[in-house]
């Protein structure tokens, strides 16, 4: 059984508007996780699951190709200021500790990364290959991170030589999209040998607990294409990714599941429901969904289409997807937007469920358009510095209302006809 | 019973690759429309209904505060880039007869218009009063665009004194948000009588009947905000207008109703099976809807999300909305995003319900990723110019992957490793 420092779970459970008893229960039960490394303070924890509100990621991090720590500590502020719930380092590029450990240092909220990067890249700098990376290795990497105060990680221990096999039984049209999925292939191709993450789970679960590092389960095999969703190879991963839930909270371990990916409308509930089912209502984390393939510079869109949806059908925490996905690495006002975008599909997905006070903002928003009042209007915008920019480009001639219907404004005309101004 | 030019439908047929009996049922029992008014010379008419792929709607026109022909002129053409498949003139500022007749005449895609717009505003221009308009004027105003070409028309009916008692009962946040519905209620108002176009709906029909023009019925109660969605107003007006749909189908008139407005996500796929079986199936056109309120300079977002579902659920049509909405009237840059981005809903739907041929382009897109050739990606893209520019701005330095992953692309390790390219 998990339990967490109380004074952490009351506070969230005032944000949250819900008894501080449902949470710890949650907790407990491992319905709920809250990212909180025991190395990192923490300034704004949250949680992330059954009943909670809606939380995004935003996930920076150079790359081979962009490695500039000033720069990605600058996407860290516009990922905060923005209104991230939590960021995810996934840096593969320059001093990856130095980075990592900078933007620990200033992060305000849980920090996640990925481990095998680093464990892998440091193989292919100090060896020529990443396959020649020991088991050794991989946990020392692991073990260094979560000393370092990372909150939550995410480990492909779901791609076993099963998984893979049922993989290459498959057929895909776009295969392996996942990096860290990507690596332990090639790394258990190379040494004809099981994913270390899963023969020795139990060493990754004396980590996890020893700094109360959170396990976002990671999913391989997440479909890379409409084409490739509710597979077999992703429903095998599930089902082992289901059993390591299982373990995780046997061993007082708190672990969410990662999921899809690309995958069509149609699909998305079935998802999130089979999911929730198997991993007995672990927490699901989901990147999207991403419900076309054909709009790359608009897949921060594609992703709050799914993302919203599957929200409102279960999911619990929504990784962005920024313009940039599939084009480039982000740049800072990709960062933004991507944030943005997708606390637009949480919101709507709180407010469909009637999450506490959700509503609230809706209709307090809805009150200041009645009465035409755009300072209030604008304060209450989700992004309210665009909001102004927007309204002030078009300077109003009428007073009181806008350039889109000017004077035939609907909601003035029905305040002086009708007087129904509230 | 309604019939067309049969060589239009079978192009149609062909383009939707769909059986021609089945356009020909369709329009026959009013479940398809085709809007194409006998006086508009249209290059590339669209079905809109049942089993046909989801159409897109942009919005134009200029506004008392901002009125510009070539500006507009400019929007239709970024419209039709952009893939419009029909376009609504909402012009009320200017020459209105003269930026009508030149939209018309530049226009290869249905044409659709607000006539209340401009009998009211000559109303108001002349009299110095809309509220003085005389039922004989706004006929006359539909007639005039009737002649003119004008495709398919919104005309608010079913704002009559029965569905304004049931408004005024209701106690609403936001009111009434239509422009059409708001003008209807002060004339009625004003007049102490029944709205003409619903009084005098034969007359209606007769001028649709001679021309061929479409009906879109319009919803002058549509929720304006999350709070007022799905209430009596609202569905006081959809009863109204099914019972119109039956008159015009027996009139043999084309019709198709309008609906929501801001939805949550809750709430969508009620409303479109409650239109759709109240309406007997007639297509349905949307805005948005919109699935929360919160987002001004977003609103292309929150109806993309709100778009997609409804379409999915079984709406046929899709109103765009504009980054702008709620703040300004559009620019040219508003109206190319706002179009693709409802483009992007459309499909979205379209492959989630196996339209024919839908899925073909999301699989080519994948099987371009696969082999990472970004000539295809971006040829591909569902708006080329910018996927390559957003591409191009990030040079990658390894041949044959972008800067997101670098070297460590999946699909690269993949394709080395397995050889699974396809």
């Amino acid at each position: 059984m998990i339990s967490l420092n109380e004074s952490i779970l009351k506070r969230i459970a005032e944000e949250e508007k819900v008894p501080f008893e449902h949470i710890k229960n949650g907790v407990e039960q491992g319905t709920i996780v809250v990212p909180m490394n025991k190395n990192h303070r923490l300034l704004k924890p949250c949680a992330v699951g059954a009943g909670m509100r809606i939380k995004v990621n935003a996930n920076i991090g150079t790359s081979q190709d962009l490695s500039d720590l000033a720069g990605e500590l600058e996407k860290l502020k516009a990922a905060i200021g923005a209104g991230a719930d939590a960021v995810m380092d996934l840096s593969t590029g320059g001093d990856i500790d130095a980075i990592r450990r900078e933007i620990i240092n200033q992060c305000p909220v849980p920090l996640g990364t990925v481990p095998i990067y680093q464990a892998a890249i440091e193989a292919a700098t100090k060896k020529k290959s990443l396959v020649e990376m020991t088991p050794d290795e991989i946990f020392a990497v692991i073990e260094k991170q979560a000393r370092d105060g990372v909150d939550f990680i995410t480990v492909h221990c779901g791609v076993t030589l099963q998984s893979v096999a049922r993989y290459k039984e498959e057929g895909r049209v776009a295969g392996v999209v996942s990096r860290g999925g990507a690596f332990m292939i090639e790394w258990m191709n190379f040494n004809k040998a099981e994913n270390p993450l899963y023969s020795q789970f139990d060493r990754l679960l004396d980590i996890c607990r020893e700094h109360n590092v959170t396990l976002s389960l990671g999913d391989g095999f997440r479909p890379g294409c409409t084409a490739d969703a509710t597979d077999r190879a992703q429903l095998e991963e599930l089902l082992i990714l289901g059993e390591l839930v299982d373990r995780a909270r046997q061993a007082g371990v708190q672990a969410m599941v990662e999921g899809p990916g690309h995958v069509s409308l149609d699909q998305i509930e079935t998802n999130i429901k089979i999911q929730k089912e198997i991993c007995k209502g672990a927490p699901f984390y989901v990147l999207g969904p991403l419900v076309t393939d054909i709009a790359p510079g608009y897949d921060h869109i594609t992703a709050a289409i799914g993302g919203a949806w599957a929200a409102y059908f279960g999911a619990d925490f929504l990784c962005y997807v920024t313009p940039s996905e599939h084009l480039r690495l982000p740049t800072l006002e990709d960062v933004r937007e991507g944030v943005i975008v997708l606390r637009i599909a949480a919101h709507a997905a709180d407010l469909a469920k009637k999450a506490p006070g959700a509503a609230d903002w809706d209709r307090a928003m809805s009150q200041a358009r009645k009465k035409l009042d755009w300072t209030k209007q604008i304060e209450l915008s989700i992004n309210p510095p665009y909001a102004r920019q927007v309204f002030e480009s078009a300077p109003q001639k009428e007073s009181g209302v806008c350039t889109m219907c000017g004077e035939f404004c609907a909601m003035k005309k029905m305040n002086e006809v009708l007087d129904d101004k509230k």
